[in-house]
Formats: structure tokens, C-alpha cells, sequence
């Protein structure tokens, strides 16, 4: 059965009601959104609603919400990640709870899925705090490639309410087309990707993808009817 | 002591997370968002955290989500705004509660605060379905101004984190400076406009200003933080 | 508009059920029920539903639930109640909240209504706390005669779901009788308390009652059918 | 994994509270407590939580909690079993849900764990009612023996704070010392009976028991306390 994960702690404060929609949380680690209080809140959220806690680990980047690209070395990209999953973990082992996976956010997680070097920096970082987390990255991207070589256990990821580019990335934020905005479409979406293994480009082309999770996400005027339906047509008879 | 009143059942889910720290909740009506079920359980919701259940008509505009100008004669919006009261008022009715307010929403607000025949025939249909509902409206406006002729009590809005033109109007949301993004600003703001009757306009100068309501948003990245810092500042030790 | 008041915090987790239906409630301190989990989460909750905090403390008997008579002098019930009053505050000052009323528990509340000493002692404890806290005692009863003595402010408060007997005590909880069982009792018991202000006892008189506020019970197998009806018929159309 | 298991809809309204800490919920059906707006309500918290949604059917006895036996024909407690089926089923339904487990209540449960033509006729009930439903029924009983006989899957079912009788028979709840009163006791109990499969009687001995589920219950003064220990040594670190 397929993960459903959401990007949490990030201010809007409707975590609550998607609780019942997913699987997996992914929250935010205070350097993007979020403070220790949105991770306490969260974390607790996430044992209540039987839901996976994940880190979601970011550019230090408030401001721009973690959004604009930053070009670190290698070390820099280490110690950041290193630092994030420590402030979240000491909040998990305190509710006794278990710290269950990694994904990156916003730019991080975009340049990751192309730049290797950058992708291995991260991993390692995984590696070296805990082997056992899992790690959600871009589907068949770089930053799950370099994750396996790492040894880590790793989730493909797709999205259900962005658009493709032929070559497997997501079509910029930027660009027109970017979301898809109706609940047909995402529905459509992820059906195709779920029991096909495929998804229709923004250009019209079908290209072949892998889900182990499918990300949803908890801002837009659609949130909730979005998060509702998608788990519906996955897990309701 | 003055009321905090934020817009709701518009598609975001967090308004249990909002209820704690607001007295008055706009509800909409299924014109720009909303239906049966988002209708029903945020009167639930009201009931249970002892918030005041308003209406929130608007133009009939899911697409652009009611923030597009309408130009209605004044017969058919005196009939939408009719429609979407008995609408709200037959779920808040089945709940064994009371409508308490009404708020024009987005283009519909905008539109009726300068222009007095649009504004009188909202007053008029609000009137005409229960006399004894508070009528939200910009303060000092146009609407306001109808709204009284027409004999309903009326409760002068103010904006927590919207900035002001010179002539007491919004800053359009197309153009920049529109919203206040932090904490400090928004609490600054809110402080100024509760205790002095003042607020200083986008271009520096302050204008007097009369609040019995201060509206919060739900929408945007600090949501909840700014929903907490107002409700503290106006009413915590 | 009559007040409902519920004892919290006594270990059973129904709290939240229970709050919109309250409007004041009197959290355990530790020394029947309770500890800082429960204090600290019952205080958070009662911000949320806008529900009047109040310190509930009793004779120091975790194994009796506060249900035994205990003979103390009055010292010695100055300082447990003094104590008490000051765990509590403490958490409620550190949610940025103020304390509210005061109601004694069990033997302790039961014995005080009978026994004007003890309840000076009480009395004495609370003015010296905090003398703009509101007292909770027995209808007529010499705990409020001493409060009022006191300078305090009082209220006094009848039971929906408890017999009375002839000299407006209540009929203890080990005789038949005791407790009304159905919501058809209890109701009619409500109405004739708060519109004619007088209550027919176990033994079939009507007595006379001042009915201020209106204690409901959290546990029993009707708890949450009794709340509900009870704030319908007081506050719903 | 062991499983935990909850009577739930039975008029405390701390269903929500104890979510967190359980895995399956038995709904009363309305025989003894119980109406169309718990069921409803029970059926929606536990999608919320993901907990097992169960059917909790009864004797037609209100007024006693489904607690006095009855002396009933075979064909009367088929169908009074199916009819108590039929009502959650529908419900479990509207919400697009499943129902995933069968466990009777009070006398009914007692009852057949010693008398097989009853228990019989129950399994009966059950399988011609839907054969994929998992039967929850005394560890080690008839009752076990009968639904395993028509061909159901079962989980044996062992309880947290009940003291056991030599014969594996739960101490009949008039006679003294048949709560365990305190969360040593309680913790104690659950361990060994998971980790050992044993079960200290009440008279001392050691008896071999097989626990598939454990029964926690709902009401009692530290009805919150129990459940989230006994889950925290199951299931958390």
C-alpha cells in the first residue's frame, strides 16, 4: 500500500485535520518554518493520528521560506542537515517516540535531485545520525541514487497536485501549470502513477515513474478536499 | 472589549486550530467556497468554542475564489445575497443556534465599500431576512454608512495585517506592501488601532480609524503564530 | 444567565467532550486527582473553549478520591488549601490565564456546608490567596455564609443530577436515591431550580434554592447525554 | 504485535481521548447504550485514528448496561446478534468504511464464554453475517472454541485490569478484588501476560493464558492513566 506524506509545521496550523489523510509527516526543523513549539506540537499530533514523524530538513532560510536556492559546500550541507535532525530527534525521543525518515524541503530538495555531489552530502549525513531512517526523495532522481549508495533504505516520492517535465523533475512553482487545481485532475493523477506506474507530462507525454509515497500538500484553497479524496481513492472501500 | 472575527470554511481545515483565539467566525456560503459539509462543521465548531456564527456572502465565483468584480444590478444582489443567509441559516437553525452576523466577501466587500447602491442593496437584503443581524464592514465605509441607514447594528471592521491607504481603503493585494509580514509589524498595527483609534498608512501619515472587530486571516505561512500573538495582546495577562 | 460548572482533571480524559457544554470548571490539584499533566492540559483547554479556570482542591486522600471525612484543624486546612490554590495558579499564570473561582471537593466541600469553622478556614485561605476569586459552595449553606463573611465574592451552586434533602443538603452518595438516573429527572430538576427557583426533595417537599451556578457530573454512564441536554435547555433556542 | 481494544460509545465522551492508545474499538450497538449519533460519531474517530472499527453487540437491556443475564433462545440471540450487525454495518458503510471485528458485551460475553449453545449461536450470527470478521472473544473459552468451530478467524482476549480466576474466568466484577486498582498492578499484568503468557489468579497460582488482544477499559477514575501505560510499554520506546 502506497505512504501518503504531507510537509507539517510549517504555520498554517490545520495539521490537525489532515492527521487522518496520511501516513507520514514531514516537519519542518525550524530553518525554513517552524520552532520548537510547531515540532512539539506536531510530533505529539503524529503519535495521536498513528502517523510516521519524519524530519524535513531545509535551507537556512526563513525569509524565502526555503524556496531560494543556496550553493554551500559539501560540509556546510552536512553540518546543516546534521543539526536539523538533531533538534527534532531530542523532541521525538521526548514524547518516546521514534524518528521514522528524512526528506528534504523546497530548494534543497530540488537542487538535490540533479546535483550529486550536493545529493551525497545529505545522505551522508543521514547515514552517519541514524542508518535506519528512511529517506524520501524526488522518484528516480539523483538524491535517491545517492542515498542507496549510502545504504539507506529509500521512499520514491510523486506529487499529486504538480505537474512533470519529461524528464521526471516537477515543473517549476514558477511556471504556468505548475499545480494542478482541480480535484479531477489530481485524482487522475495519482491513479495513473499508483496502479500504472505512470504520469502524463505537462507537454502530453506519459513517462513511467515509481511511487513509494505520494507527497500532498496542506496549503491552497483546496487542502483538505484534496487530502480527503486522495486518501479515499487509496484507502476507502 | 473588542471582537476578533477571521473567515472560515474556505477550504484550508485549520479552523479548530484558529477557534481558541478568535469570538466571531465568517462562514462561507458555497458562492467563492464552501458546501453543505465545510458549512456544517464549522457551525459545529463555533458552538463548541463559543464563537459568534456569521455569514460570508460573496459574489458567485468559485474559479477566482469571489475576488473578481461583479457588476449585478442591485435586484440580483439583493437575491444572491438572500440566498446564500437562508443557505447558512437553515444549517446554523439545525444546530438549535442563532446567525449573529453578516460579512461581505472579497470583490463584494471591496466593491460595497465605495459604492453606495451596491452597499445599500446588501444592507437591504440583510435587513429584510433578520433585522437583528450585525452587519461587518469596513469601518467607516460606505457599507457602514448603508448599513445604518437601513437600521441594523453595525460593527466597524479593522484589518491585523493589511496595510491602509490614505483614504482609509485596503492597499489592493496586487500591490506590494499589501500585507504585513511579520509579527512585530502586525502586532504594532493591531496595538495602534485598539489603543490610540489610529493606524499609519502605507505612505507613513496616520489616519483615525474606528475598531469593534479586527479581522484575522487563516491563509499565509504565520496564520496561526499571528491569530495567537493578536488574541494575546488584546485579551491575556 | 445561569452558570454550569464540572469538576476536571479526575483522571477519566472526557474533558474535552465536555467543554462546550461548561462554562467554568474547577480542575483537581493533585491532592484527590490530578498531577501537572492533567492540571497543565485541563488549564489549556479550558483557553481554548473560553471556559472559566477554577482551583477544585480537597483533603489530601488520593486512595478515597477526597470522598473521606477528614478532621483537621483549621491550620491545618488553611495550608492545604493555601497550597493547593498555589499549584494551580502557578499553571495557569505560566498560559498567560488568571484564575478564576474556587470549589472545594468531596468530604471537604461536604463538611464545610454543615461545619462553620472549617469553612472559615477555607474561606480565610482564599481571600488571603487571591480576594478577588470567586467562591463555589453549597446553595445557602454556612461554607457561603462564611465566604460572604469573608468579603469574597460567592456562588451558589445547586446539582443537576443529586437529590436534596429537606434542609438543602444533598443525599449522600451511599443512600438509595441519591443520584437521578434518567435525563427526564434531571432536566425537570434544572428547569425548576433556575425558573422557580425551588427543588423537590428526595422525600417529595419543595424547598426553596438559590441557584447561581449549576454543577454537572463528567463520569457516570449518562455523563455526556446529561451536559448536552442540560446546556440546550439553559442556552439554545 | 500485541493488539489493545476498547469499548467505546457507551455515554462518557471520552472516546477521543483514549484514540491514541488503542488499535480496535467495540461499538456499543444500541442493545445496551448507545444511539445512532455515538455510533456515528465512535465510526468517525476511528478513521480519524486508524483504529479498527468493531461491532459490541449485546442483550436488549438498557437499564442494567447489558449486564444481567438472559436466558434466550438460540434463535433469539442469532438474531438479536445480526440485528446489532446490521445497525453498525450500515453506519460503518456510510462512511466508507469496514467493519473489521465482532466482541459481545457484559452478560452476553460472560455467558458464552462457558455455555457453547449460546456461543454457538452467536458465531453463527456472525459468520452467516459477514465470514471475514475477526471474533474477540475470552482467551482460551468456548466462546473461542465455538467462533473457531464456524470457521472465523479469532483474537483471544485477555484484560488489563481484571483479576482472573483459576479456571482463566475473569473474578465476577461484585465480588472484591476484581479490579486491579493500581498501574503497578495493571502494567504488571499486561507484561507478564504478553511477554510470558501467564497470568497470576486472584488466589495466587500462575496460570498460562494466550493474549492476541488486550481489553482496556474506558471508564474508572484512572481510566486515562491506564490506557497510556499500557500502551507506552507495548508499543513505544
Amino acid at each position: 500500500m502506497i505512504d501518503i506524506n504531507c510537509d507539517m509545521g510549517e504555520g498554517l496550523g490545520n495539521e490537525e485535520s489532515l492527521m487522518p489523510y496520511i501516513r507520514s509527516a514531514n516537519i519542518a526543523c525550524g530553518f525554513h518554518a517552524g520552532d520548537q513549539e510547531t515540532m512539539d506540537r506536531v510530533v505529539a499530533l503524529c503519535l495521536r493520528y498513528k502517523v510516521n514523524i519524519g524530519a524535513h530538513p531545509s535551507f537556512p532560510d526563513k525569509p524565502n521560506f526555503g524556496r531560494t536556492n543556496m550553493y554551500l559546500t559539501a560540509k556546510e550541507v552536512y553540518t546543516l542537515v546534521t543539526e536539523q535532525l538533531l533538534t527534532i530527534d531530542t523532541i521525538v525521543k521526548k514524547h518516546g517516540a521514534i524518528l521514522h525518515h528524512v526528506k528534504p524541503h523546497g530548494a534543497l530538495y530540488n537542487m538535490a535531485a540533479r546535483d550529486g555531489e550536493l545529493a551525497s552530502a545529505i545522505a551522508l549525513a543521514v547515514k552517519d545520525f541514524d542508518a535506519s531512517l528512511v529517506y524520501y526523495g524526488l522518484s528516480r532522481s539523483l538524491m535517491i541514487q545517492e542515498a542507496e549508495k549510502a545504504g539507506l533504505q529509500t521512499a520514491h516520492e510523486v506529487f499529486a497536485d504538480r505537474s512533470y517535465q519529461t524528464d521526471g523533475s516537477l515543473t517549476p512553482r514558477t511556471l504556468p501549470g505548475a499545480l494542478l487545481e482541480t480535484v479531477e485532475e489530481v485524482l487522475k493523477q495519482v491513479v495513473g502513477m499508483v496502479s500504472e506506474n505512470r504520469v502524463t507530462t505537462l507537454s502530453g507525454e506519459k513517462i513511467s515513474i515509481r511511487a513509494d509515497t505520494i507527497c500532498i500538500h496542506g496549503d491552497g484553497p483546496h487542502a483538505l478536499e484534496f487530502a480527503r479524496s486522495i486518501h479515499q481513492i487509496l484507502y476507502e472501500k
